[in-house]
């Protein structure tokens, strides 16, 4: 089976080079990107699917992608929700990102919010946290079905059976934290979901659970303060070894390590975080996404719709949430 | 002019030889520690107050403070609200430690909330972040009052002129963000700070602002993010040149770089965190404080005596926000 990625050739902020760069990378016998974007994108030999119009990182998602039907990203998203691409990958404006794929691609039945689920790699191996930035504003049942949805991802994507989940807060103890994770605490609690309670910023990176729960804000706080605290960290290291000959030499030696150490931790690795709870599959990667980072994001991509993703959550969450959690909202 | 410091001797999760030893180490002829503690501290020839009860770390804030007015941390703090102290420090339960301030020392006039400003070592010197965790859930008008606050403690304490202010949210533009972040962006906007945008997780440790204001949750996701992103990484990197003779070799070679990047970015260098916005001054030390940074906690405290932190603040306060603000609630 060849799995056809529609992909946003606009999105990203190193330009579309790039992205037709990574596409091509990506692109092998079961793996078939096709280009969203305008004329003359010098698209490499891969299937290209001419569009007129483009949506910057800056705009307003909601309006965007009402005024902008022929943009690149709102084309792409539309070819999943038409049958005419497995799924969809973008580099782009992430807000515009979900407000086209619930306007097109729509939600699960029962599904209040989708969220971005994100592979972090951990000392103990990869951990996934969910919501990593789709909603900046949650309430604790879309909690709950981060859960649910995180727990699906890590069985199916990962192979981690029975996944063990937790709450991002600010203390390990139930009572420690805001009104929503309080609550959101005792929702997780009372669920059939392998509950271990809260966990804190400390510990995500050692490994702190199989799933790692957050509202969308505080999940991308966290998010971006792993990636920053690593990149400035590696680069303190750096200049402190070369202030001595004795440092500029033990670099030399640990160069290797280092290397492998970095692209571990590399966000470049996984290329994206999938955007849970659609009827379809959609795949967000960084904005600053190399054409390393493209091509790992369209893999990625393929691996969901291989696995089956939306399918069983579709399964999962029917069976676990859909008769006890009011209707979803549009 | 001698700092007599109230020191909670049963805080912190080192046990209570460890604040002796600590309080023992910033003894000094301008500071004059203070133990709460009970009878047979061993408190090492420095003044000991007898006290009967203790508060747990995993206590319910307010109910605890209530219980036992006869704890080591409720006497600390009414230490300095009664005048026998002017300064207090804890590395105890910070709710209880925020509850037993507020209700014994209170809010300066015209404050809504106490925050904690915490001192972050970033690569272009120290930034402030406030709310690094007193309130886990905020007002825009209380991440306002945090601005102001955090302005104050950059120019008395650590000497920056116009300290630059940026907002702690999930993407750059002022329209990106929670409902929360968006209002206090435009309050920030309109206020006489010198306040320069949102700033994210990503350039906390590039030294992305002056000050960094935050609501207490995410300040607090954001503050463990990075202690634990570089006491992981580290452990990695140890991990990694174990693993193979060069990597050993090139290990002995960069310690001394290592070491000094370790201490620079050691949060026991600090000690603790101001909880500011009360007639005294109160000092949170973290839970896991060594001898070492308990000292440095202490030594934190009497500089902030020492500058007129509390009198800086309430003028500042009076001056900026005062009028402008409802008054504030009990």
């Amino acid at each position: 089976m060849t799995v056809r990625v529609a992909v946003d050739a606009l999105g990203g902020d190193l330009g579309p080079e790039e992205i037709v760069a990574g596409a091509a990378a990506a692109s092998a016998s079961d793996i078939e990107p096709i280009l969203f974007g305008p004329r003359g994108l010098g698209a490499l030999g891969l299937r290209h699917v001419e569009t007129f119009e483009s949506i910057e990182m800056d705009e307003p998602a909601v309006e965007s992608v009402r005024a902008k039907p022929d943009s690149s990203l709102v084309r792409a998203v539309r070819a999943v929700a038409d049958g005419d691409a497995d799924v969809v990958v973008s580099a782009g404006n992430t807000g515009a990102m979900l407000a086209a794929s619930l306007l097109h691609i729509r939600r699960l039945s029962g599904v209040h919010r989708p969220g971005i689920a994100a592979v972090i790699p951990t000392r103990r191996g990869p951990s996934v946290l969910i919501d990593a930035g789709a909603n900046a504003d949650a309430r604790p049942e879309h909690l709950l079905q981060f859960g649910h949805m995180g727990a699906v991802f890590s069985e199916e994507i990962l192979g981690i059976a029975e996944p063990e989940v937790r709450l991002l807060s600010i203390g390990e103890e139930a009572e420690k934290g805001s009104q929503l994770t309080i609550e959101a605490h005792e929702l997780l609690l009372a669920s059939s979901l392998r509950f271990a309670g809260n966990t804190e910023g400390r510990v995500i990176l050692e490994g702190a659970a199989d799933v790692v729960v957050a509202d969308g804000f505080s999940g991308n706080v966290a998010l971006k303060t792993i990636e920053g605290t690593v990149r400035s960290l590696l680069g303190s290291l750096r200049g402190e070894l070369d202030s001595s000959l004795r440092g500029k030499l033990g670099g030399l030696l640990i160069r290797p390590a280092a290397r492998r150490l970095r692209s571990h931790l590399d966000p470049d690795t996984y290329g994206g975080g999938y955007l849970l709870g659609l009827r379809g599959l959609v795949v967000i990667a960084h904005g600053s996404s190399s054409r390393v980072a493209i091509a790992n994001a369209i893999r990625l991509a393929a691996i969901g719709v291989e696995h089956g993703v939306v399918e069983h959550l579709q399964q999962q969450l029917g069976a676990q949430i859909g008769q006890r959690q009011e209707p979803a909202q549009g």
